[in-house]
C-alpha cells in the first residue's frame, strides 16, 4: 500500500480569544476546526476534537489572556488530545505568551516561569510554537524547537507613520525598555529617551524618585512598551514626561492586557491615545475613548501560511522580528 | 572539605488549603515554610520561597482545589522554583489529585488529563508524588517515579463502625465503582449492591433508565464514592435506593468536591447522612447539617514523615493503600 | 533534488502468532514482509529485515502468547532494527498486551508492570501502539504517543444477536469487571449481575466465598471478561451461578490464554460454550469442543488502514473502543 | 525535622543464578533480601520486595543465563519495583550481560540488541551497570550512567599460573580477539598466535578454511575467548592446533554458556582441559570431568563494596578491568 | 551493611585558567585535585582523574577563554568522565560562559548558541551551572537545573567607591546595556546616560551614527558593561563623551576578554582607567597601564562553598545577583 | 488547505573541508547552501543559513578536522541553527568522526569521548549521522538514531588490485585491527599477520618490544589501518616488517590525519607507498612523493542520495559496510 502524502492544515482555537481565531481563520481562508470545550462545575476543562487530526498539520490557537492559568491549561489540555489523537504536528500559537516577564530570577528562591511554561508545552506534545513580541528574545530559546517569534512592529510603525507628524521622541518607560525603543527610533529616525528609576542626588533619601533621561521638552512623546498591564509605570512615566514638559504623551504596546485599573488609570491619565493590537481580548467595557485596537490577525495568518507552506517566516517581517 | 550528611523536612503549602497544611504540620512538629504567594493584576502567580531550600527534603503541598487549574499551576510553579533553588528532592503533596477522573480516553480525540497532570509535575521537576484515594490506581502508572499512593478507607472505615449498626450493605452508585464498594464490603463483612444504567427491558426505548443489581429493601445503604462533585449521581442513586425500599441511604467519599448544585442537591436529597474527609477546603457556607468532615491531617502527616525518614508508607495502612 | 513524499505500509510479524498476521495481511491485500527471526543456541533472539524499510510506515505485529517475555522481547528487537534501519514510523500491533493485569500496583513495593512495557517499547523506539481489549483503559495513558484501542465487542456481540437467543443475563466474574459487563448489557438491552468475594455474613469466619448480586435463577447468563487466562475465576463463577439456579452458562472473553488447567478445567466445568477471539494462538490441542474461536483479523486490518491512510479509528467501532 | 543520611546496602537476586547470589552475600557479610518471584501460568513474572527499599543502596543481582529473555526481564521487573518503592539508588549487577554480542551491526537493517539491552534498563531505572567481561569494551559507552566493567583475567591468569607450566602460546580463536589474546600475553609474558578463516590461497575455492597465523608446533596452547557458546568455534581451533603440531589444548574463558551441543563438542574435542568462571549457572548434567568452574563472587562482592562504599572499583584490578 | 553519608567537596579544573582556580582552591582550603590534561598531536583532548571521585560533590572550573571551543569542550569531557566515574554531583563553575551573546536570534536561521552550550552541560552530565555575570539573566533559564549566577557587581562598586570620587555618571555603551549601567546608579546614588546609534535626523542619510542621551559634559563618565571584548564599542562610545564634553571616561566590565585589537585601541582611546575582574586569564603582553584586574577568586570560592554546605548564594550577595 | 508533501535535499558544509564537500556537490548535482561562517575575534562561531530550509532534508557535512573541537563545535552549531530554523531533519555527516578512539575506558576516572560527541550531536538536533570507516563499530550503538555507517573499503581494494600483483600479506599494525585486516584478507584472498607489543620471552625484562605473528619474509606486506595519526606505531611496524625479511611495505588507511611529525616519519621510513582517502583535508605542504589520495566522495554522495531517496545505503557496499 502507497499514498502521496499531503499535509493539511487545521486551524484551531481554545476559548480565551474567539474573535481573533476567527478573523485569522478568514485570512487563511480555512474554517476554525469544531472543537467540543467545557468545564465542569468543579473547573475541570473538557476539550474533545470534533474532527479526526489524525496525520494533520495542527495550529492550536490560544492567547494567554486571564484567567491566564485557566487559558494556558486549555491550550495544554488541547495539545494532549490533538497528541494522542495522532495529530502530525502540533503548532501552539500563542499570540501573548503568558508569564513572559518572568524570564529570569530577579531575586533568589524565584521560579522562571516563562520558561516553566515552555517546558509545559514540550511535556504535553507541542512540536513548535509562535508568539507575537516575547517580553525577551531569549524566550525563543526556553524551547527546544522551533519557536517563530513575530512582532507587531510593522503595524504600530505604520499607524505612526500615519498619524503623527514627524517630531516626537521614543521614550522606553523603564531602563529595561530602551533596547527595544532605540529600535523603533532607528525605523522612525526620531529621537530616544527613557525614564528610570533613581534615588534623588546628594540626599541620604532612599525613596526612589523617576528621572527622564534624553530631551523631550515641548515635544511629542511617544511611550513604547511590549505590553501595557496595569499601566502604572507607564501612566507614572507620562506625568513625568508632562512635568519635564513635554507637548503631548501616547503610549504604544503589542499587548493590551489592561489589568486591575488600568482602564481607569489610563482615561485619568496624562496620555491622550493608547495604541495596542489584539493578541488579547478587549471587552467593550474595557475600550475607551483614546484607545485605538490595532489588528494582528493578519501577521499571525501569514506566519501560520508560511510555517505551513515550509516558507520563510522571516521574510514576512524582512527580518525584522527578533530581538 | 567534608561534612556530614543531614536530610531536613521542609513543609511548604499553597494557598489552596491553607488549614489543612497547617494541621498537618502540627501533626509533623514543624512550621509551615515562610512562602510569598500572590497574584499579579493580571492574574498571574508570583512565589518565593522565604527560606533557602538549597539541598532540602522539600515537600511541597497543594490540594486540587477549585479553581482547579489555579491551584495545580501554583503547585507547578512552586516545584519549578524548589528545583532551581537546589531543593535536593520534590515531593508534591496533592490530597486531591486534579483531573483524575480524565485517566483514560471515553471517546476518540478526547486527552487523558490525568496522564498530562502527571507529566507537568514531571516537567516542572517533582521527584514524587503524595495522593489520595486517586480515582483508579493506574494513575500511579502515569508518574515515572514513586507515588506514595494513601488511602482514606481506614478513617471512613472507622466511623462506619462506630456510628452504624451492622445491618447495612455498601452500594456502588456505578457499574465502575463496584470494585471499590467490593473491597469496604469485604472489611466491613457487609454485602453489597451497586445501581447503573440500563435501557428497559422488552421495550424499545432508548431512554436510559437506573436500576439497582442486589438487595436494598428494607436496609440502610451506605453509598461509597471516591468523590463527590456535584451530586448527581449519589442522589440519583439514592433517589432510587429509597424507591427500591432501602430503610436509609448514607453517602461516603474521600473526596468533598461539593460543586456546582451539590450542597442544594444534597440537602434536598433522600441521604440522611453525608460523610467525607478534608482533603479538600470547605467554606462554612457550604456545610449543612447532615455533612461530618473526617480530617485526613494524620495519614498525609504519617506518610509524609515515612516518606522523610524512608519508612515504609505501606505498613501505615498495613498494605491497603493501594488498588 | 527534490521528490514528491509518499508513504508506504509495510507490515512485519514477530513469531508469536504467525496465522493471524498472515490474515490481517490479506484483509489488507499487502504481503508479510520479509523478516530473518531466530533463536541462537544460548536463546538469544537474531532479527533481520529482509527488505528495506527505510522511509518506511512499518507495522510490527507480535501478540505477547507465551512465552510472554520471549514474545515482547522479539517485538522489541524488531522495533530497533527498524530504527536504526531509518524506518520513518513504527507501530507496534500488539493484539493482546502482555502484562496488562499489572497496571497498578495492589501492594506495596509492587512493579507496574504494565507501565514497564510501555516504556520499553517507547525505549526501542515505538512511535505509536495498537492494541485490542487493553484490561484497562488507562493503560492508553502509558505509553507518551498515540495508543488505538481497538475492540472485539461487535465481534462477541454480533455473535450473541446470533447465537443467543434474547433472555439471558451479562454477569461479571468479578467485582472489577462491573462496569464492561455493564457496557455489555447497555448494548444487548440486557440484565447484569456480578460475582464477588465476601466472607459469610454473621460469621467470625474469615475463608471467603463467592456471592453472586443480581438475579440469575432459572436464566442464561454470559460471562464476560476481557481475557480467560487459568479459567480459575470464570469456572468458579460458573459454578455458583448454576448453583443459584442459572438455567445455562456461556463465556465469552477477548483474550484465550488458556494458560495452566485452562482447557481442562473449562471441559469440566458447568460452561456450556466459550467464546474467544484469535487474538492470542491456539493450538489444535488446545481446541475443544464447546470452544468457538472468532477472527480478530479484520479489526486489525480496518485499523492498520486507518493508522497508515490517515483515517479515523474510532469510526470503525462508532467511538465504542475505549473505556 | 532533620536525620544524619544513612547509606543501607540492600542485595537483591533475581531466580538466574541464585547461587553466585548466595555466595557474593557471603563475602559481603549481608543477607540476600527477601524477595517474591514467581511465574504465573500464562509465563508472566510476578514480583515483590520483600522488604521496605526506601532510601536503601539497592543491587539487583541478576546473570542473564537461559532463557536470556527471562533473566533479562525479570530484572527489569524488579528495577521497575524498586523505583516505584523509593529505593534511593539501584545497581544492576550483571555478571554476564545477555546480548553482549550484537553490539554492532553485522549487516544492514539488524539490531544493536546490546545497545537496547542497556536503554531497557535505563528505561526501567536502573542507576548503574556492574558487568564481568563485556564482550566489548564499547559497551559500557551504550549506557548514559556509570558502568563499572569488572574482569575474571585475575582469577583466569592466577589458575593458569598455578597450573601451567611456562611454555605455552596464548591463542585467539578469531581475528575480533586477537586483542584479548595480546592482553593475557603480556600479562603471562607468552607469545601469541590466532586462528581466522580464510579462503585457501591460490585456488579459486570459495569455501573458506581455517588458518593459523603464529608458531604452535610442539607448544601448549591457550585457547582465549571472553565466552564458550555453542564450542563450535573453540573446537574448530582446537582441532587446527593439533593439526599444526600443538602439544597440547586448553580452553579458557570468563563466560561459560554450554549451550546446545556444547558440552557434548568439548567432551570430545582435542581440548585436555576447559577453565571458566560461575558468571553463569552451570547444572550437574552440565559439568565434566575436564570442565574447571572458578568462583567469581569474590570480585563481583568487592565491586559492590566499592560502589557502595565510595571506593574505587579500578584499585580492585589496579587498572587492568577495562579494555 | 551501613555507612553514614559524608559529602566531600573536590575541586578540579581545566587548562584554561589555572591561577584562577589555585586561587579558588586557595580561599576555600582545599587542594586542586589532581587531573590528567593533555592535547594528542591531532588536537584532541586527552583527559582522566588522578583519583577517585566516586561518590565526591565534584567542581570541575573552567572559564571559557579563548580557544573557546577548546575550553568548553575539555570542560564537557572532564565532566562526563566525571560522571562515569560516579561523581554524586557534578558543578560545572564558568566564571565566563561563552557564547552568552548569542542567547536570541538577532535574524532567521541563527542558532541560540547560548541555549546549545547550556543543552551540552547537561548531555555530558553536569547537575549545576555556577557562573558570574551572563549576559543575560534569561541564561539561567537555558538550563534545566540550578544555575547559580554570581555577579562581579560588589567587587567593582567597592573599587568605584574607593577610587573615585562622587561626582559622575553611568554610562552605557549602548541601548541593550541600559538596565545594568541603571543598577549600578542605584547602587551608586550616581546619574545615567546611555549611548546608542541612530540616524542623523532630518536627513534622508542611511548611515548610523552613535549619539548619548544624558548629560555628561563637564563630569566624570564611567562606562559599565558585562564584557569588553574588541572594546571597539566602548572605545568608539569613549570618544563620544568626550566629544561631547565628558571630563574623563573609565570603562569597567565584569569580563576582560580583550580580543583581537582590544589592547591596542585601549592604550590608544580617551579612555583613561580600564576597569576587569579576573574570570579569564590576561597574560603579561595583554595587561597595559591603565588597566586594573580585580580579584574574582572570594567571590566564587563563597558561592562554591555555599553551594557545598546547602547554604544560601544569594545571602552572599544580599540578593544582587540577578538580573 | 491542504498540499503534496515535497522533499527536498539541501546539502551545507563546515569550513573543515570545503574542497570534499564542492566534490559531493558535483557528485550529487546539487549546489552547496548558501551559509555565513565566521569566527569572532574571541574565537566564538556565528553562523546563518543563508535560505531559508524550514520542511527541508537537511545534510550538514564537517569532517573532523584539526583543530577538531573547532569542527565539531561548528557542525553542532549549524545543526541548532537548522533545528531552530524548522528543518525537517538534520543529518550529520562526518566523514571522518572525531575522537573515534575513545569509544572506551582503557584506565578507570577516563571520558568516553566518542559516546559524548554523539550525545552532542544528539543534544543539538541531529536526526541521523552518516560517517565512514569508524574506528569501531559499535560506535553506532551510541547515537540513539540511525548512523549510516560507510566505508572505504572498496575504495582501497581497488587500489590494491589495480596497483598490486596477487602475492601480499596483509599486516595489522597492532592486535586490535587484526579484525579489520582479516576482512581485507577475505576479500583480496591474502595472507594475514600481526604486528604486537610483547615483553622479550624468557627474560625479565619490562620495556615492551614489537614483535609479528605471521609470515612476511621476502614478501610484500600491507598495512592496513582505519587511519594514520602521528604514524608512529605504522613506522614502527615497518621497520619490524623490513627487519623481518619484508620485501616491500605498503601502508593503507582511510583517513589521513598526518598530524604531528607523521609526514616527516612517513617520508623517512621503509614504507614506499602511503594510500589514503580525502575524508580530511591534505594541503599541499603536507603532500609528498609516496602519498596517494583518493576520494571519498563518490561513496558519501551515493549515501546522501540513498538517505534521501529512502534507498538502500549497504546495497551500496553490498552489505560490507558494517563491523
Amino acid at each position: 500500500m502507497e499514498l502521496v502524502l499531503r499535509r493539511r492544515l487545521e486551524l484551531y482555537a481554545g476559548r480565551a480569544h474567539r474573535e481573533l481565531a476567527l478573523e485569522v481563520a478568514k485570512h487563511l481562508e480555512v474554517r476554525l476546526g469544531p472543537m467540543v470545550l467545557k468545564d465542569f462545575a468543579d473547573g475541570e476543562i473538557y476539550c474533545r476534537f470534533g474532527d479526526s487530526v489524525r496525520g494533520k498539520d495542527v495550529f492550536i490557537l490560544q492567547t494567554h489572556a486571564g484567567p491566564v492559568n485557566d487559558s494556558i491549561f486549555e491550550q495544554l489540555i488541547m495539545i494532549d488530545a490533538a497528541k494522542r489523537a495522532s495529530a502530525d504536528r502540533i503548532t501552539a500559537v500563542c499570540p501573548y505568551y503568558g508569564y513572559s516577564r518572568q524570564d529570569r530570577k530577579s531575586a533568589g528562591r524565584e521560579p522562571i516561569t516563562a520558561k516553566l511554561v515552555s517546558d509545559l508545552f514540550a511535556a504535553a506534545g507541542a512540536d513548535r510554537i509562535v508568539s507575537v513580541d516575547l517580553h525577551s528574545g531569549q524566550i525563543q530559546g526556553f524551547f527546544d524547537g522551533p519557536v517563530d517569534h513575530l512582532t507587531a512592529m510593522p503595524v504600530l510603525i505604520e499607524y505612526l507613520k500615519r498619524h503623527a507628524d514627524e517630531d516626537f521622541v521614543i521614550v522606553a518607560p523603564d531602563a529595561g525598555r530602551v533596547k527595544v525603543a532605540s529600535r523603533y527610533s532607528q525605523y522612525l529616525n526620531a529621537d530616544v529617551a527613557f525614564v528610570h528609576k533613581r534615588r534623588p542626588k546628594g540626599t541620604a533619601n532612599v525613596v526612589e524618585a523617576l528621572d527622564v533621561v534624553g530631551e523631550v521638552s515641548g515635544r511629542r512623546c511617544v511611550l513604547i512598551d511590549d505590553m501595557i498591564d496595569t499601566a502604572g509605570t507607564i501612566c507614572a512615566a507620562a506625568e513625568l514626561l508632562v512635568a519635564k514638559g513635554a507637548s503631548e504623551v501616547w503610549a504604544m504596546a503589542t499587548h493590551g492586557l489592561l489589568s486591575g485599573q488600568a482602564v481607569d488609570r489610563l482615561k485619568a491619565s496624562d496620555i491622550s491615545r493608547v495604541v495596542v493590537t489584539d493578541t488579547l481580548p478587549l471587552s467593550e467595557e474595557r475600550r475607551f475613548d483614546k484607545l485605538e485596537v490595532l489588528s494582528i490577525a493578519k501577521v499571525l495568518a501569514d506566519a501560520i501560511a508560511a510555517v505551513f507552506e515550509d516558507g520563510s517566516v522571516s521574510n514576512i517581517f524582512k527580518g525584522d522580528n527578533l530581538s
